[in-house]
């Protein structure tokens, strides 16, 4: 099964949400402007305003009022993208910062900002101060997330508990907030909102966890870029935490190399000893895992026809080859 | 009259407003707490918080509601002081970037991403949604203002115009939105908060044109930094719009000095020239005139005791000497 398969079902929606999106980004200042629409049309899943609007199916659907909530998740998403790529490490090592790329980094920090305000204001269509107090929340999540990012990033030693609390803040707190916003919005039962919210998180884990796992068994087309290239900067992800531990020889390799030159580092070798590991069955079966307590929600949650969609979804995200 | 004693008529709840900032900043994550916590013990002035105090007076004044707009307003402040900070200029320039540096600039900006989600947080005390809409606008200015004085830097031909403009946006407004916002938690009628904004944006403008007089002719001990530095970093500022206007001569130096090595340009001779050329009168004039608007705006206002603080917090913030 595609994603447009399972996005077909409520196409006109997503459509309206997509007008809306263009329309919000409409920024006041053309520099601003560029950079957000440039990102927009770039694409995406759109997941987040998808499982809002799935989550409202739970309780009463109102798509000119949920898009507020749906545009809001995304342009959320849309500034941490633009954050993730301010002050871009590769940039800066290679010793060729340019006055142009410190212009962008500049400016990129700005339309993020913009784009995070604008994401404030939209969900300001709800006169309703718990959705705001949800949202900041987020927010400040997501930047503990990145902030341990950081922190952790070359850190070797690091735990598994670390990866797994860093990607929540990442990744999965957005998409249960999505549900779970969807359900405030669509007025639905507090029940309700707390079994999406926990099918959202799960759902987000597993997508985080496949994201990982593609890093390292993706091909160029798939991926966009070369294999391995969270390890190569530094992120230490699941399918490595896994190998490094089985195999301590391999975490000397990989520390070796990677200190080295972390950036002409040769990873074929190091991949292809992860992949022999066992590292990446062992993140599927924990992604597997995620799924299967998010099916577990949702099986609890009342028969509308959203929830065939919300499990194709699911398994979807959870077990996509890209 | 100095600050203090202006500030004395309302220091208990000055000190309200302290400790609600100390206890809101506490971040969950102990390197945002740590960066956080330094930045407001770095002090300041408090002006947006004491603004939207002295606006409230206008109205129904109740410090335990009104605490949450101080320290939201005061926390968007610090926020894009934050951002100010990251991707320093000079240090990239220098070449001397290193490990440590880009990660404090990486770890600057979601600090500041995550006190700006604060902030809203903060004011979702009020469930009021005209509060976030006049907040996440003002965000949204501040954004575009500091995109153009980036797309504005070293840009010697700029109008005077685009100076007011970028002042109001990266200032003014701020100040402006801190007074309608007392005036509203403070269920004051719409022609005092009308009125306030318009203070608080008059006063503002004064404030940020007396801030770039300053720079020129304030002492290294008044300003904490060498004088010029605005100009040095290509920031065009009143005093030098006017002096490069009023002599074409001067301009070409400046634009000689500061392109060749504008990290070591030797100011002097610049600063006394625009000093002589009678840029400083002419923009303290400026300030005058803002200052009058913002009294006039001020007479206009109900009789209250806050009248005269405002008064004398508006002089001393267009005439002060540091």
């Amino acid at each position: 099964m595609k994603l447009a398969d399972i996005y077909g079902h409520f196409q006109s929606d997503i459509k309206v949400i997509e007008k809306e999106l263009e329309e919000t980004i409409q920024a006041r200042h053309d520099v601003l402007r560029k950079a957000s629409t440039d990102l927009l049309h770039a694409g995406g899943k759109r997941i987040r305003p998808v499982f809002v609007l799935l989550a409202a199916r739970f309780g009463n659907y109102d798509i000119h009022a949920l898009k507020h909530i749906a545009v809001s998740l995304e342009l959320i998403h849309m500034a941490s993208l633009v954050h993730d790529d301010v002050i871009d490490d590769a940039e800066l090592r290679r010793g060729r910062k340019t006055i142009k790329s410190q212009w962008d980094n500049r400016v990129a920090m700005y339309a993020g900002d913009y784009i995070f305000a604008k994401a404030v204001q939209t969900a300001a269509y709800f006169d309703n101060r718990s959705i705001h107090l949800i949202i900041s929340d987020a927010i400040m999540e997501m930047c503990i997330g990145e902030v341990e990012q950081i922190r952790d990033q070359f850190n070797w030693d690091q735990n598994i508990r670390t990866y797994f609390r860093r990607i929540k803040r990442k990744t999965a707190l957005l998409i249960a907030v999505s549900c779970k916003l969807g359900a405030i919005a669509a007025d639905a039962s507090d029940e309700i909102q707390r079994r999406l919210y926990l099918f959202g998180y799960y759902v987000g884990m597993s997508f985080q966890i496949t994201d990982d796992i593609l890093d390292f068994v993706g091909t160029m087309e798939q991926i966009g870029k070369p294999a391995g290239g969270d390890l190569r900067q530094g992120n230490v992800t699941l399918p490595a935490l896994y190998a490094m531990h089985h195999n301590p020889d391999l975490k000397t390799e990989i520390v070796e190399t990677i200190s080295k030159d972390h950036h002409h580092a040769d990873m074929d070798s190091i991949i292809n000893q992860i992949k022999e590991s066992g590292g990446i069955e062992y993140s599927v079966s924990v992604s597997d895992q995620y799924l299967a307590k998010a099916f577990k929600q949702l099986e609890a949650l009342p028969d509308v026809e959203a929830k065939t969609y919300f499990l194709q979804l699911a398994a979807y995200i959870g077990r996509r080859k890209f």
